[in-house]
């Protein structure tokens, strides 16, 4: 099946930042792709246009009752001018599985896929190339009936937004000190936790701002229901090294299946590095800690890629780890995903698309 | 301290119903209230203007992330034509316990009480008079910081929009059919059950479908950790008789702190009818109903004030209660709350608040 997007293209164009320093999600292209939906209608009207601002009534579910749900990837410029995107199938189907939780429409899979390439190709004099940089991909469905009942919305918007990202890593990868948050709770099974849904990150607001005060740059998130095991922190998946194996908290049905994290399982295994998904106590990483079995810890996301964590504060004692330098496993692993996404180096499972309209 | 808002008035109006038996929320008045919030500068500019759609960018913060809070209150005309609020000033201030929990900058309780009134009085004539009827206000608070940053927005609005709501009993009051939910969990302590925001609604929407396909009309939420301790019954807290005496959920972190609630607490109490509060198990109200104790059961909430229940279903079981019928103390609660919000009974709580610009 093909699709015919319609593009209307701006007779504004923006001027491009010069330097790719700025925060993340602040510059956005000169494009927007947009599809409409009406119950009884389906999807419909899938069009690239002008970024600009969308006119909705107050009374909008999205407003009320936040059903939407989001994704986040991103293409790159590789050295001989192509255009990379990594694994974003999964992004699609992730996109899918959200939708289905929050009671949305499903979309159309190679519609999707089709928009975001459209939409790259005509913004890709906005794709940076320094070192680290990337276009950042955002896709997102909001509820947009002027109903104020709770009961899934008749009518929805799907839009894919592209902000263009500086150098995570500047000055290098740099070891984060992280806060094992004792207090809230981001989600439990039974809940949203596992799609990306806007209330998941409102949830996560507070403890955020508590941690950057006593500063700390992210919250570790413990479960709901014991208050021991590790779940997130912030918004990425984490890994620890102990000992020779290297263990990331199970998919319980409370946390997000992240892409990075798939790619990290399937690296390991790739490299003969004993990798276990599953159930992980706060209390084990303690007593690791303690017996120097844990050596290194990290976070995994489309942001930072691989964001290694130096020291984790729990009850008041402070876990430092690897020396609070960046480990050996990190560093490689952040090689080798940072290699595949910029075409620089093997892509044993095919995870980089290059960008063509089919 | 005193508040000039501005008003600015439709020229064009829009028709008023001429019955009020529309759904709940589809019709709105002929104006709104707006204030805006910047970093540095406050909560600034209050104004009532025309009903109209807003424009925002797309990766305002709302959209992504969800922050975002809401409340619920009506208005009510009496038959000598005075308008009376039901305790508005609960409202406000969980409008800023609910700010507070989402990093939301704290709203002045005056000022918002100035502008419900204004915005009332501005649109007095769309207060329907058949009984049952009433206006129902929504104050809502939205991010429109358009930065796609996981972080507090710096920037939001702060609205309030009207609704004319037909009457939720134009049959006689009718006890609703329950499904206790087994799987799908809406809150947990911890989280941001006890607000009022946004993804607390998005993270019931399965549940209520699945509840409906099954032919119930509402779910009762069982607590995340245990899953056995009762919650909400949909967006309603909920009330048992068990012998003498009425039991209701204690405010354990996860439920919201009904205003309705609170008044038929205060009610009982009044009326020396034993009331407690606290953790309330599913196998206590199955025992409590094999034994004969539990007699009524009801939801309470701004929209319906009392829904009597008829039935739970809870793991293949039926549990019909009071026979299906409204309970004696449902409709003395039912009478004795509506009275006071339509100035015809005794309001020995001074809870109707009628409405004049101070
Ligand atoms: C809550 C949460 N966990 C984990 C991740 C990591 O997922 P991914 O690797 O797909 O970016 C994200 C998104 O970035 C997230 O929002
Ligand atoms: C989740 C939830 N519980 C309970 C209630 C009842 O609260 P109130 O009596 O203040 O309307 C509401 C709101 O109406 C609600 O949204």
């Amino acid at each position: 099946m093909t699709y015919t997007i319609p593009v209307e293209l701006t007779t504004t164009p923006k001027a491009k930042p010069s330097h790719h320093k700025q925060a993340f999600g602040t510059v956005f292209t000169d494009h927007m792709f947009i599809l409409d939906y009406d119950a009884g209608k389906g999807w419909h009207d899938p069009r690239v246009v002008p970024y600009q601002p969308i006119e909705l009534d107050p009374a909008a579910k999205v407003f009320h009752y936040g059903q939407t749900v989001f994704e986040g990837l991103k293409a790159y410029l590789t050295e001989d001018q192509r255009i990379l995107m990594f694994r974003p199938g999964k992004n699609i189907q992730r996109l899918n599985l959200s939708n289905h939780r929050l009671s949305i429409p499903a979309l159309d899979e190679e519609l999707v896929m089709e928009a975001l390439k459209q939409l790259v190709l005509v913004d890709r004099d906005w794709i940076p190339s320094e070192p680290g940089t990337s276009l950042y991909i955002r896709p997102f469905v909001i509820a947009t009936e002027p109903v104020l009942g709770v009961a899934p919305s008749l009518q929805y918007k799907f839009m894919i937004i592209l902000s263009v990202v500086g150098s995570y890593y500047a000055e290098g990868i740099n070891p984060v000190s992280i806060y094992v948050e004792p207090k809230y709770v981001r989600a439990v099974a039974g809940g949203v936790g596992n799609a990306k849904t806007a209330g998941n990150y409102a949830a996560g607001l507070k403890a955020q701002d508590e941690a950057t005060l006593k500063g700390y740059s992210q919250v570790l998130w413990l479960d709901g229901v014991h208050r021991k095991y590790i779940e997130e922190v912030g918004s990425m998946n984490v890994f620890f090294k102990l000992g020779d194996t290297v263990v990331t908290p199970a998919l319980n049905g409370s946390i997000l299946d992240g892409v990075t994290r798939n790619s990290v399982i399937q690296l390991l295994q790739h490299w003969n590095i004993p990798v276990e998904e599953r159930a992980l106590s706060i209390d084990e990483i303690v007593e690791a800690h303690r017996s120097g079995l844990l050596t290194e810890a990290f976070g995994t996301g489309t942001a930072a890629v691989i964001s290694p964590i130096g020291s984790l504060e729990w009850e008041d004692e402070q876990l430092v780890i690897g020396e609070g330098a960046t480990g050996e496993l990190s560093r490689r692993v952040y090689d080798a995903i940072t290699g595949i996404q910029l075409g620089t180096a093997e892509d044993p499972f095919g995870w980089a698309i290059e960008l063509t309209l089919s």
